[in-house]
């Protein structure tokens, strides 16, 4: 049994009324890759959308190989629940996005919030009880659904509940930010299940540390990093439509360098400091100006909350600052492309010389292993130390500090001028540490770590 | 042996040009009090203003019960050391203060001004290695000056250096925003002294853990929070401007209930969210209102900073904002006092029914101290638990998460409506706590840690 916010599928109403099924976006069913498919799993998730809301109502569905539970939601719940709790409040504490001076604020309008973060968690609590085989595992997904296992507990202690924590995880300091009872029923609600995975060692370790901080004693903790779907990723990379994007994008660039940047517009991720790093790069390197082209290929995020639609704001502006200052009649620095289009940004990943991940904090980063996989110019990788997956390949790739802008340019230079035998070298090394693992392995982790219960 | 940034005097040039001295304003002075004079110090400082300049090129000065140096140092080498790095970076991490999505940024204006911090932490240590009699005991003062003790191990073997860091210090998670060989200098630098000093035991904590992490040798460590010199506040309390600026308030604020704050306009202060609370307060108690006034002595604070400038004007805002819902024709609810103006603030301290110290994170707080010790009404104390003092005060006081505006109003609400009986307890408790110290016991811990050498 999986539950998550998010499903594998979303459905959609067709022009003739019907409801038709699609694989779901979001990163969790992709991580799963095949591994789940064909064993029979169910699958429970919330209704995100109307046409969502309408499957809902029809009970489970079989598809794409799941049988796949939609929870119906009252919006206004799950607006709190969602916006408010989950990506206003929690995604925030585990990545330490707050301006502190203004951010958070726990005030009249959100501690209604929090109490649909309470009555969501319960609702899907009570679903699984009622439904989940006899015995079975139940791994539950990330930061949305923490206090799921400890409602399980009493009603179906049959069950083993394995959470996986997909982001990473706030240290003593950062959880002091949130109120006490919230911070301890989110540690508690962990505490409940059998076992609580993290996709590098650094998360677990600062979720022992607040756990120890607040006297909650920690669970059965494991590591397990996800791992990119090798045959899917090729299978888009062969697509016309990625073979399409990559001819356009190859008539853009030309017989120039280029540094690739695929990302959500997402705070975390770093996105200024990289423009103002390639700035620097220009600025103090003339050799590289006009034969090096920035490719971000960013597509928009969370558009509902005024910190992103801010975020994005900035990003185009400075864009367009950096373009301004540097261009040339026939050279474009920045090429800066804000749509979600997947085939695309494959095919930047086939192409880029170089691949910036500087994220200030990322629970894991599965862009940079992609990269590392499709790769077709032994591309050199400039690796955040503060995402999860530096602890796979931080010693392999060029490491970048993501607050020093001076230092991200050094790096940038050093990847753009590496010598084609250590491109060769450093590609291959990233190439096999980024296939070491399947998501086949990353599952088994998790039942492995239930069956130690 | 006493070193730091500001000293115990300033100089100004008269009216027929010569120079003349007066007692130099910040907290350093005043914590040290009396418990220096007489003893024959010596203090090197920064000379801040062309006055300073002037005396600097006399050489040593007695005045004031010191002999004093101050150091002339170049305007620019001097800004990029003391807006750059200590108010603009220093600062910032330890108190947590950074937005960091957007900053900080090492970028290539940032490093020379690191540069220009090495160079005037080398300048301090050169004019003590010079001037320092033999075997004194050398006590430097504060995160400006984290590299002097390291300058002085071989140049001068026979002193004994002694640093005490009056802000909270940042763990081993914030630190890391710092470039690496930055967050090494800091730590190895204070690790040359014979012992660090902290206001409370969560620096003292986070400073060894930031060490561990780095794999730096803690130095001996010692907590000693600062005091309040009584006789100094209470001459102030008895003065006529401060009886003046007694009765202009008593005429403002009448026989109503009186919360106060007291504090610079800094982002550590929390100063938005203690009038969130309040508005809060107004809202779901309608018992309070026009029954209380919150005066706000608030004085500029680093009006260079573009950060600081901003947080003025949003505070200028929202308390327009908040005083437009609710005044009324007799009763304007919040009194903002934005000028720096000592007597009126120590009026303010012996006038509050409720004192509301709610910063984000604070070295210590003196201000909680002086309200207790000097407060007429057996005022309440509404106390953050981020900040230094909770480790003396916090027990007695009532907690305030600083955060947490719906819970701050609720605090406020408990203070204002406290039975007489519970305030006299309240108060002489804070009273007897915050007097059990003298400015002569900090001074004498700072001794102490240098003869355990």
């Amino acid at each position: 049994v999986v539950v998550s916010n998010r499903g594998p599928i979303s459905f959609a109403v067709d022009d003739s009324g019907a409801l038709t099924t699609r694989r779901g976006g979001g990163g969790l069913v992709s991580t799963f890759g095949s591994a789940l498919y064909g064993t029979g799993a169910m699958w429970f998730a919330g209704a995100l959308s109307d046409a969502d809301r309408l499957a809902a109502a029809k009970g489970a569905v079989d598809a794409e190989g799941y049988r796949v539970e939609l929870l119906a939601l009252d919006p206004d719940l799950y607006r709190g629940y969602y916006d408010v709790i989950c990506n206003g409040t929690l995604w925030f504490v585990h990545h330490g996005l707050w301006d502190v001076p203004r951010r958070p604020r726990f005030d009249r309008h959100w501690w209604p919030a929090w109490d649909d973060y309470e009555s969501v968690n319960r609702a899907f609590a009570e679903r699984v009880a009622a439904d989940a085989p006899d015995d079975a595992v139940v791994l539950v997904h990330d930061y949305h659904l923490c206090l799921v296992a400890g409602h399980l507990r009493d009603a179906r202690p049959d069950l083993t509940v394995v959470h996986f924590h997909h982001t990473p995880f706030a240290g003593p300091d950062a959880m002091r930010l949130l109120p006490d009872r919230v911070g301890r029923r989110l540690l508690e609600g962990l505490a409940a299940h059998d076992a609580c995975g993290f996709h590098d060692p650094r998360w677990r370790s600062a979720f022992q540390a607040s756990c120890e901080a607040a006297d909650v004693t920690a669970p059965t903790t494991f590591v397990a990093p996800a791992a990119v779907d090798v045959n899917s990723i090729e299978a888009v990379a062969r697509s016309n439509d990625c073979a399409g994007a990559l001819a356009r994008l190859e008539a853009e660039v030309g017989d120039r360098m280029l540094i690739v940047r695929v990302d959500r517009m997402e705070l975390s991720k770093n996105i200024l400091r990289g423009f103002l790093a390639f700035d620097e790069l220009l600025e103090l390197h003339p050799d590289v100006r006009g034969r090096v082209v920035f490719g971000a290929f960013v597509y928009p995020s969370r558009e509902g909350l005024a910190e992103y639609q801010a975020y994005r704001l900035e990003i185009e502006n400075l864009v367009a600052r950096v373009n301004a200052r540097w261009a040339t009649s026939d050279w474009t620095p920045i090429l800066f492309e804000p749509d979600d289009d997947f085939p695309r940004s494959i095919a930047a990943l086939r192409r880029y010389d170089v691949l910036l991940v500087n994220p200030v904090r990322d629970g894991l980063n599965l862009v940079a292993k992609e990269g590392a996989i499709i790769n077709e110019r032994d591309g050199v990788l400039a690796l955040s130390r503060e995402s999860g997956v530096a602890g796979e390949l931080g010693g392999l790739a060029l490491g970048v500090h993501p607050f020093d802008v001076s230092g991200t340019a050094e790096v940038l230079h050093r990847a753009l001028t590496m010598s084609p035998a250590d491109r060769v070298a450093h590609a291959a090394a990233l190439r096999a540490a980024s296939t070491a693992r399947a998501p086949i392995d990353w599952f088994n982790d998790q039942l492995e770590a239930a069956e130690r219960r």
